[in-house]
Protein backbone atom coordinates (compact mmCIF):
# COMPACT_ATOMS: atom_id res chain seq x y z
CA UNK A 1 0.00 0.00 0.00
CA UNK A 2 2.22 2.78 -1.32
CA UNK A 3 1.76 5.73 -3.44
CA UNK A 4 2.19 9.87 -3.28
CA UNK A 5 0.49 11.35 -0.56
CA UNK A 6 2.78 10.50 0.94
CA UNK A 7 3.45 6.39 0.49
CA UNK A 8 2.91 4.27 3.70
CA UNK A 9 5.42 5.76 5.69
CA UNK A 10 6.36 7.69 9.36
CA UNK A 11 9.92 9.45 8.45
CA UNK A 12 11.75 11.09 11.19
CA UNK A 13 14.12 13.29 9.74
CA UNK A 14 16.50 15.25 12.48
CA UNK A 15 18.66 17.93 12.04
CA UNK A 16 21.45 19.84 14.96
CA UNK A 17 21.09 23.05 12.59
CA UNK A 18 19.78 25.84 14.02
CA UNK A 19 16.69 27.15 11.84
CA UNK A 20 13.76 29.13 12.34
CA UNK A 21 10.61 26.71 12.16
CA UNK A 22 8.59 28.35 9.21
CA UNK A 23 12.04 27.97 7.43
CA UNK A 24 12.47 24.34 8.01
CA UNK A 25 8.66 23.78 7.65
CA UNK A 26 9.22 25.58 3.68
CA UNK A 27 12.23 23.49 3.04
CA UNK A 28 10.36 20.06 4.46
CA UNK A 29 7.59 20.90 1.95
CA UNK A 30 9.73 21.43 -0.90
CA UNK A 31 12.03 18.16 -0.32
CA UNK A 32 8.96 16.02 -0.03
CA UNK A 33 6.78 17.21 -2.94
CA UNK A 34 9.74 15.71 -4.98
CA UNK A 35 10.85 12.92 -3.16
CA UNK A 36 8.10 11.04 -0.63
CA UNK A 37 5.38 12.17 -2.82
CA UNK A 38 7.05 10.66 -6.62
CA UNK A 39 7.36 7.31 -5.18
CA UNK A 40 4.54 4.51 -6.19
CA UNK A 41 4.69 0.76 -5.12
CA UNK A 42 1.09 -0.20 -6.33
CA UNK A 43 -1.16 2.90 -5.82
CA UNK A 44 -3.20 1.91 -2.99
CA UNK A 45 -2.61 4.93 -0.91
CA UNK A 46 -2.35 5.09 3.02
CA UNK A 47 -4.02 7.12 5.80
CA UNK A 48 -0.97 6.90 8.13
CA UNK A 49 1.51 9.09 6.43
CA UNK A 50 3.77 11.18 8.59
CA UNK A 51 7.04 13.11 7.84
CA UNK A 52 8.73 14.98 10.51
CA UNK A 53 11.68 17.40 10.56
CA UNK A 54 13.47 18.26 14.03
CA UNK A 55 16.03 20.52 14.38
CA UNK A 56 17.84 20.66 17.56
CA UNK A 57 20.39 23.53 17.26
CA UNK A 58 22.82 21.76 18.90
CA UNK A 59 25.43 22.70 16.29
CA UNK A 60 24.71 26.33 16.93
CA UNK A 61 25.07 26.31 13.07
CA UNK A 62 22.70 29.40 11.93
CA UNK A 63 20.18 28.54 9.03
CA UNK A 64 19.83 32.41 7.36
CA UNK A 65 19.06 33.20 3.98
CA UNK A 66 22.74 32.50 2.68
CA UNK A 67 22.83 28.89 4.27
CA UNK A 68 19.06 28.31 3.08
CA UNK A 69 19.82 26.86 -0.52
CA UNK A 70 22.45 24.24 1.02
CA UNK A 71 20.05 23.41 3.17
CA UNK A 72 17.23 22.43 1.02
CA UNK A 73 19.98 20.75 -1.22
CA UNK A 74 20.94 18.91 1.66
CA UNK A 75 17.86 17.69 3.02
CA UNK A 76 16.08 16.89 -0.59
CA UNK A 77 19.53 14.71 -0.96
CA UNK A 78 17.99 12.77 2.18
CA UNK A 79 14.41 12.43 1.32
CA UNK A 80 15.11 11.37 -2.01
CA UNK A 81 17.36 8.58 -0.55
CA UNK A 82 14.58 7.36 1.75
CA UNK A 83 12.02 7.78 -0.99
CA UNK A 84 14.37 5.58 -3.61
CA UNK A 85 14.66 2.70 -0.92
CA UNK A 86 11.01 2.72 -0.16
CA UNK A 87 10.61 2.05 -3.60
CA UNK A 88 13.20 -0.49 -3.88
CA UNK A 89 11.81 -1.94 -0.39
CA UNK A 90 8.34 -2.43 -2.03
CA UNK A 91 6.73 -5.71 -1.57
CA UNK A 92 7.74 -8.39 -4.08
CA UNK A 93 10.47 -5.79 -5.73
CA UNK A 94 13.49 -7.24 -7.32
CA UNK A 95 14.44 -3.86 -8.50
CA UNK A 96 14.35 0.19 -8.40
CA UNK A 97 12.33 2.06 -11.23
CA UNK A 98 13.42 5.46 -11.64
CA UNK A 99 11.10 7.24 -14.31
CA UNK A 100 12.67 10.62 -15.53
CA UNK A 101 10.36 12.67 -17.39
CA UNK A 102 11.21 15.67 -19.40
CA UNK A 103 10.11 18.43 -22.12
CA UNK A 104 6.64 18.68 -20.47
CA UNK A 105 4.03 21.48 -20.34
CA UNK A 106 4.72 21.90 -16.51
CA UNK A 107 6.47 20.01 -13.88
CA UNK A 108 2.70 18.85 -12.87
CA UNK A 109 2.21 17.07 -15.92
CA UNK A 110 5.43 15.56 -15.55
CA UNK A 111 4.36 14.40 -13.24
CA UNK A 112 1.42 13.19 -14.06
CA UNK A 113 3.36 11.06 -16.86
CA UNK A 114 5.65 9.62 -14.90
CA UNK A 115 3.15 8.35 -12.03
CA UNK A 116 0.85 7.29 -14.99
CA UNK A 117 3.90 5.02 -16.28
CA UNK A 118 5.02 3.97 -12.51
CA UNK A 119 1.27 2.75 -12.03
CA UNK A 120 1.14 0.71 -14.56
CA UNK A 121 0.77 -3.14 -14.01
CA UNK A 122 1.82 -3.86 -17.78
CA UNK A 123 4.96 -1.25 -17.62
CA UNK A 124 5.80 -2.82 -13.80
CA UNK A 125 5.68 -6.67 -15.50
CA UNK A 126 7.47 -5.78 -18.46
CA UNK A 127 10.46 -4.58 -16.74
CA UNK A 128 10.08 -7.77 -14.24
CA UNK A 129 10.50 -10.00 -17.40
CA UNK A 130 13.19 -7.55 -18.66
CA UNK A 131 10.71 -7.19 -21.92
CA UNK A 132 11.67 -3.90 -23.82
CA UNK A 133 7.99 -3.01 -24.55
CA UNK A 134 8.28 0.62 -24.88
CA UNK A 135 4.76 0.63 -26.02
CA UNK A 136 2.99 0.33 -22.65
CA UNK A 137 5.33 2.84 -21.79
CA UNK A 138 3.99 5.39 -24.30
CA UNK A 139 0.53 4.26 -23.64
CA UNK A 140 0.18 4.76 -19.96
CA UNK A 141 1.88 8.53 -21.19
CA UNK A 142 -0.73 8.65 -23.46
CA UNK A 143 -3.68 7.77 -20.83
CA UNK A 144 -2.48 10.23 -18.34
CA UNK A 145 -4.20 12.87 -19.27
CA UNK A 146 -1.00 15.28 -19.97
CA UNK A 147 -0.73 16.45 -22.99
CA UNK A 148 1.51 14.14 -24.58
CA UNK A 149 2.10 14.32 -29.00
CA UNK A 150 3.44 11.09 -30.02
CA UNK A 151 5.58 12.82 -33.45
CA UNK A 152 7.89 14.35 -30.51
CA UNK A 153 8.05 11.70 -27.53
CA UNK A 154 11.34 9.86 -26.98
CA UNK A 155 12.76 7.17 -24.80
CA UNK A 156 15.60 5.95 -23.04
CA UNK A 157 16.75 3.05 -21.25
CA UNK A 158 19.47 3.57 -19.45
CA UNK A 159 21.93 6.18 -18.05
CA UNK A 160 25.11 8.14 -19.29
CA UNK A 161 27.24 5.90 -22.11
CA UNK A 162 25.12 2.76 -21.81
CA UNK A 163 21.37 4.41 -22.21
CA UNK A 164 19.81 3.39 -25.76
CA UNK A 165 17.07 5.39 -27.45
CA UNK A 166 13.92 3.52 -28.20
CA UNK A 167 11.89 5.53 -29.56
CA UNK A 168 12.84 9.00 -31.61
CA UNK A 169 9.99 11.33 -32.24
CA UNK A 170 7.06 8.89 -32.35
CA UNK A 171 9.48 6.31 -34.56
CA UNK A 172 10.76 3.13 -33.58
CA UNK A 173 14.37 3.84 -33.05
CA UNK A 174 16.48 0.23 -33.96
CA UNK A 175 17.86 -1.01 -30.97
CA UNK A 176 19.92 -4.17 -29.88
CA UNK A 177 16.74 -6.10 -28.26
CA UNK A 178 19.46 -8.13 -25.45
CA UNK A 179 21.16 -4.85 -24.94
CA UNK A 180 17.93 -3.11 -23.76
CA UNK A 181 16.51 -6.44 -22.15
CA UNK A 182 19.63 -6.28 -19.91
CA UNK A 183 19.03 -2.34 -18.90
CA UNK A 184 15.46 -3.47 -17.32
CA UNK A 185 17.60 -6.35 -15.35
CA UNK A 186 19.65 -3.66 -13.85
CA UNK A 187 19.20 -2.23 -10.43
CA UNK A 188 17.51 0.62 -10.54
CA UNK A 189 16.23 0.16 -13.89
CA UNK A 190 16.30 4.06 -16.03
CA UNK A 191 13.90 5.17 -18.09
CA UNK A 192 13.74 8.74 -19.70
CA UNK A 193 10.75 10.26 -21.76
CA UNK A 194 11.38 13.20 -22.85
CA UNK A 195 7.86 14.97 -24.67
CA UNK A 196 9.49 17.56 -26.33
CA UNK A 197 6.80 20.20 -25.42
CA UNK A 198 8.02 22.39 -22.88
CA UNK A 199 10.18 22.65 -19.59
CA UNK A 200 8.41 20.62 -17.33
CA UNK A 201 10.48 17.71 -15.65
CA UNK A 202 9.93 14.94 -12.63
CA UNK A 203 11.41 11.89 -11.45
CA UNK A 204 9.15 9.35 -10.06
CA UNK A 205 10.24 6.12 -8.23
CA UNK A 206 8.85 3.04 -8.51
CA UNK A 207 9.62 -1.10 -8.46
CA UNK A 208 9.09 -4.09 -10.74
CA UNK A 209 5.84 -5.92 -10.20
CA UNK A 210 6.65 -9.48 -9.67
CA UNK A 211 4.42 -12.89 -8.39
CA UNK A 212 5.96 -11.90 -5.45
CA UNK A 213 3.70 -8.76 -4.64
CA UNK A 214 0.49 -11.32 -5.21
CA UNK A 215 1.78 -13.85 -2.68
CA UNK A 216 2.71 -11.44 0.04
CA UNK A 217 -0.92 -9.62 -0.42
CA UNK A 218 -2.85 -12.29 -0.96
CA UNK A 219 -2.16 -14.28 2.14
CA UNK A 220 -1.48 -11.66 4.35
CA UNK A 221 -4.52 -11.43 6.74
CA UNK A 222 -5.37 -8.71 8.78
CA UNK B 1 -4.61 -3.66 -20.81
CA UNK B 2 -7.97 -3.70 -19.89
CA UNK B 3 -9.33 -0.59 -18.33
CA UNK B 4 -12.67 1.95 -18.54
CA UNK B 5 -12.67 3.97 -21.74
CA UNK B 6 -13.40 1.23 -22.68
CA UNK B 7 -11.27 -1.67 -21.73
CA UNK B 8 -9.35 -3.83 -24.89
CA UNK B 9 -11.71 -4.45 -27.12
CA UNK B 10 -13.84 -4.68 -30.43
CA UNK B 11 -17.38 -5.13 -29.90
CA UNK B 12 -20.11 -5.68 -32.63
CA UNK B 13 -23.22 -5.49 -31.54
CA UNK B 14 -26.02 -6.52 -34.35
CA UNK B 15 -29.77 -6.34 -34.73
CA UNK B 16 -32.32 -7.04 -36.74
CA UNK B 17 -34.46 -4.39 -35.51
CA UNK B 18 -35.43 -1.36 -37.73
CA UNK B 19 -33.90 1.99 -35.90
CA UNK B 20 -32.98 4.97 -36.45
CA UNK B 21 -28.83 5.58 -36.84
CA UNK B 22 -29.02 8.27 -34.06
CA UNK B 23 -31.32 6.72 -31.68
CA UNK B 24 -29.36 3.73 -32.19
CA UNK B 25 -26.40 5.59 -31.12
CA UNK B 26 -27.64 7.50 -28.27
CA UNK B 27 -29.21 3.91 -27.15
CA UNK B 28 -25.45 2.23 -27.53
CA UNK B 29 -23.57 5.13 -25.80
CA UNK B 30 -26.20 5.00 -22.59
CA UNK B 31 -25.65 0.88 -22.81
CA UNK B 32 -21.77 1.82 -22.82
CA UNK B 33 -21.49 4.05 -20.16
CA UNK B 34 -22.57 1.40 -17.80
CA UNK B 35 -21.15 -1.53 -18.95
CA UNK B 36 -17.76 -1.72 -21.19
CA UNK B 37 -16.66 1.92 -19.42
CA UNK B 38 -17.29 0.31 -16.03
CA UNK B 39 -14.59 -2.33 -16.56
CA UNK B 40 -11.21 -3.04 -15.39
CA UNK B 41 -8.39 -5.59 -15.04
CA UNK B 42 -5.28 -3.80 -14.47
CA UNK B 43 -5.71 0.01 -15.16
CA UNK B 44 -3.73 0.11 -18.15
CA UNK B 45 -6.23 1.81 -21.14
CA UNK B 46 -5.81 0.58 -24.50
CA UNK B 47 -6.05 2.97 -27.69
CA UNK B 48 -7.59 0.39 -29.73
CA UNK B 49 -11.22 0.52 -27.81
CA UNK B 50 -13.83 0.13 -30.27
CA UNK B 51 -17.54 -0.91 -30.34
CA UNK B 52 -20.23 -0.92 -32.83
CA UNK B 53 -23.78 -1.16 -33.27
CA UNK B 54 -25.36 -2.61 -36.73
CA UNK B 55 -29.31 -2.74 -37.41
CA UNK B 56 -29.82 -4.75 -40.84
CA UNK B 57 -33.86 -3.41 -40.11
CA UNK B 58 -34.68 -7.30 -41.44
CA UNK B 59 -36.88 -7.71 -39.05
CA UNK B 60 -38.88 -5.30 -40.24
CA UNK B 61 -39.69 -4.24 -36.23
CA UNK B 62 -39.61 -0.79 -36.00
CA UNK B 63 -38.10 0.62 -32.98
CA UNK B 64 -39.99 3.82 -32.30
CA UNK B 65 -40.77 6.06 -29.12
CA UNK B 66 -42.98 3.75 -27.72
CA UNK B 67 -40.28 0.40 -27.86
CA UNK B 68 -37.11 2.65 -27.41
CA UNK B 69 -37.34 1.79 -23.38
CA UNK B 70 -37.23 -1.71 -24.03
CA UNK B 71 -34.51 -1.64 -26.72
CA UNK B 72 -32.37 0.11 -24.54
CA UNK B 73 -32.40 -2.12 -22.00
CA UNK B 74 -32.15 -5.57 -24.29
CA UNK B 75 -28.77 -3.60 -25.63
CA UNK B 76 -28.11 -2.80 -22.05
CA UNK B 77 -28.61 -6.55 -20.64
CA UNK B 78 -26.06 -7.55 -24.09
CA UNK B 79 -23.92 -4.80 -23.13
CA UNK B 80 -23.11 -5.71 -19.35
CA UNK B 81 -23.32 -9.24 -20.46
CA UNK B 82 -20.13 -8.95 -22.40
CA UNK B 83 -18.32 -6.91 -20.22
CA UNK B 84 -18.58 -8.50 -17.11
CA UNK B 85 -16.85 -11.91 -19.63
CA UNK B 86 -14.29 -9.61 -20.12
CA UNK B 87 -13.25 -8.69 -16.76
CA UNK B 88 -13.85 -12.18 -15.94
CA UNK B 89 -11.26 -13.18 -18.87
CA UNK B 90 -8.85 -11.04 -17.26
CA UNK B 91 -5.15 -12.07 -17.53
CA UNK B 92 -4.38 -14.39 -15.04
CA UNK B 93 -8.31 -13.91 -13.11
CA UNK B 94 -9.97 -16.90 -11.14
CA UNK B 95 -13.16 -14.98 -10.47
CA UNK B 96 -15.14 -11.74 -11.20
CA UNK B 97 -15.74 -9.05 -8.87
CA UNK B 98 -18.75 -6.85 -9.14
CA UNK B 99 -18.80 -3.90 -7.07
CA UNK B 100 -21.76 -1.76 -6.48
CA UNK B 101 -21.73 1.26 -5.52
CA UNK B 102 -24.76 3.01 -3.78
CA UNK B 103 -25.81 5.95 -1.55
CA UNK B 104 -22.87 8.29 -3.42
CA UNK B 105 -23.77 12.00 -3.85
CA UNK B 106 -23.83 11.65 -7.71
CA UNK B 107 -23.62 8.35 -9.87
CA UNK B 108 -19.94 10.24 -11.13
CA UNK B 109 -18.81 9.72 -7.88
CA UNK B 110 -20.37 6.31 -7.48
CA UNK B 111 -18.45 5.29 -10.34
CA UNK B 112 -15.35 7.01 -8.86
CA UNK B 113 -15.34 4.65 -5.76
CA UNK B 114 -16.09 1.38 -7.48
CA UNK B 115 -13.24 2.34 -9.91
CA UNK B 116 -10.37 2.53 -6.82
CA UNK B 117 -11.65 -0.16 -5.56
CA UNK B 118 -11.78 -2.39 -8.61
CA UNK B 119 -8.14 -0.92 -9.38
CA UNK B 120 -7.02 -1.77 -6.29
CA UNK B 121 -3.95 -4.43 -6.47
CA UNK B 122 -4.85 -4.81 -2.74
CA UNK B 123 -8.50 -5.23 -2.91
CA UNK B 124 -7.93 -8.12 -5.97
CA UNK B 125 -4.79 -9.85 -4.32
CA UNK B 126 -6.97 -10.02 -1.14
CA UNK B 127 -9.82 -11.47 -2.64
CA UNK B 128 -7.73 -13.56 -4.24
CA UNK B 129 -6.30 -15.08 -1.38
CA UNK B 130 -9.96 -15.46 0.12
CA UNK B 131 -8.79 -12.36 2.77
CA UNK B 132 -11.63 -9.90 4.03
CA UNK B 133 -9.63 -7.29 4.33
CA UNK B 134 -12.42 -4.61 4.17
CA UNK B 135 -9.89 -1.98 5.35
CA UNK B 136 -8.35 -2.22 1.66
CA UNK B 137 -12.07 -1.38 0.11
CA UNK B 138 -12.61 1.36 2.40
CA UNK B 139 -8.78 2.91 1.87
CA UNK B 140 -10.03 2.49 -1.80
CA UNK B 141 -12.95 4.55 -1.30
CA UNK B 142 -10.87 6.96 0.96
CA UNK B 143 -8.58 7.99 -1.63
CA UNK B 144 -10.76 8.22 -4.73
CA UNK B 145 -11.56 11.86 -4.33
CA UNK B 146 -15.21 10.92 -4.22
CA UNK B 147 -16.80 12.52 -1.24
CA UNK B 148 -16.93 9.52 1.65
CA UNK B 149 -17.90 9.58 5.45
CA UNK B 150 -16.85 7.26 7.68
CA UNK B 151 -19.63 7.47 9.56
CA UNK B 152 -22.13 6.72 7.24
CA UNK B 153 -20.50 3.59 5.21
CA UNK B 154 -21.68 0.37 5.17
CA UNK B 155 -20.18 -2.94 3.37
CA UNK B 156 -21.95 -5.97 2.37
CA UNK B 157 -19.46 -9.34 0.71
CA UNK B 158 -22.28 -11.63 -1.03
CA UNK B 159 -25.81 -11.16 -2.40
CA UNK B 160 -29.40 -11.75 -0.92
CA UNK B 161 -29.77 -14.10 2.10
CA UNK B 162 -25.96 -15.09 1.80
CA UNK B 163 -24.69 -11.83 2.32
CA UNK B 164 -22.84 -10.65 5.50
CA UNK B 165 -21.94 -7.01 6.63
CA UNK B 166 -18.70 -6.03 7.57
CA UNK B 167 -19.20 -2.95 8.42
CA UNK B 168 -22.12 -0.22 10.46
CA UNK B 169 -21.57 2.98 9.80
CA UNK B 170 -18.43 3.01 9.69
CA UNK B 171 -17.65 0.62 12.62
CA UNK B 172 -16.51 -2.73 12.14
CA UNK B 173 -19.77 -5.54 12.14
CA UNK B 174 -19.18 -8.72 14.09
CA UNK B 175 -19.17 -11.48 11.31
CA UNK B 176 -17.99 -14.88 10.56
CA UNK B 177 -14.33 -14.86 9.28
CA UNK B 178 -14.83 -18.31 7.24
CA UNK B 179 -18.00 -17.07 5.99
CA UNK B 180 -16.75 -14.15 4.52
CA UNK B 181 -13.25 -15.94 2.91
CA UNK B 182 -16.02 -18.52 1.55
CA UNK B 183 -17.80 -15.43 -0.50
CA UNK B 184 -14.22 -14.11 -1.82
CA UNK B 185 -13.76 -17.46 -3.09
CA UNK B 186 -17.35 -17.25 -5.02
CA UNK B 187 -17.50 -16.70 -8.61
CA UNK B 188 -18.50 -13.68 -9.28
CA UNK B 189 -17.54 -12.52 -5.44
CA UNK B 190 -20.35 -9.29 -4.77
CA UNK B 191 -18.98 -6.59 -2.54
CA UNK B 192 -21.49 -3.67 -2.41
CA UNK B 193 -20.67 -0.42 -0.86
CA UNK B 194 -23.46 1.91 0.74
CA UNK B 195 -22.17 5.56 1.38
CA UNK B 196 -25.61 6.89 2.90
CA UNK B 197 -24.96 10.01 1.39
CA UNK B 198 -27.16 10.71 -1.66
CA UNK B 199 -29.09 8.61 -4.66
CA UNK B 200 -25.90 7.86 -6.63
CA UNK B 201 -24.89 4.30 -7.69
CA UNK B 202 -22.96 2.61 -9.95
CA UNK B 203 -21.86 -1.09 -10.55
CA UNK B 204 -18.11 -1.73 -11.58
CA UNK B 205 -16.49 -5.54 -12.74
CA UNK B 206 -12.99 -6.26 -12.30
CA UNK B 207 -11.19 -9.58 -11.15
CA UNK B 208 -8.72 -10.95 -8.97
CA UNK B 209 -5.03 -10.31 -9.33
CA UNK B 210 -3.13 -13.65 -8.98
CA UNK B 211 0.36 -14.44 -9.78
CA UNK B 212 -0.86 -15.50 -13.07
CA UNK B 213 -1.00 -12.22 -14.10
CA UNK B 214 2.40 -11.14 -13.26
CA UNK B 215 3.84 -13.95 -15.53
CA UNK B 216 1.21 -13.81 -18.68
CA UNK B 217 2.90 -9.96 -18.89
CA UNK B 218 6.13 -10.23 -17.25
CA UNK B 219 6.81 -13.13 -19.99
CA UNK B 220 4.57 -11.84 -23.28
CA UNK B 221 7.55 -10.59 -25.51
CA UNK B 222 6.08 -7.89 -28.09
Amino acid sequence: MIHPNMATMLAVIATDARIAPDRLDRSLRGAVARSFNRVSVDGDMSTNDTVLALASGASAVEIGERESAAFDAALAEVCVSLARQIARDGEGATRLIEIAVTGARSEAEAHRVGDAIACSPLVKTAVHGGDPNWGRILAAAGYSGAEVEPERTRLWFGGGDAAIQLLERGLPAPFDRSRASALLREDPVLLRLDLGLGGGSATIWTCDLSAEYVSINADYTT
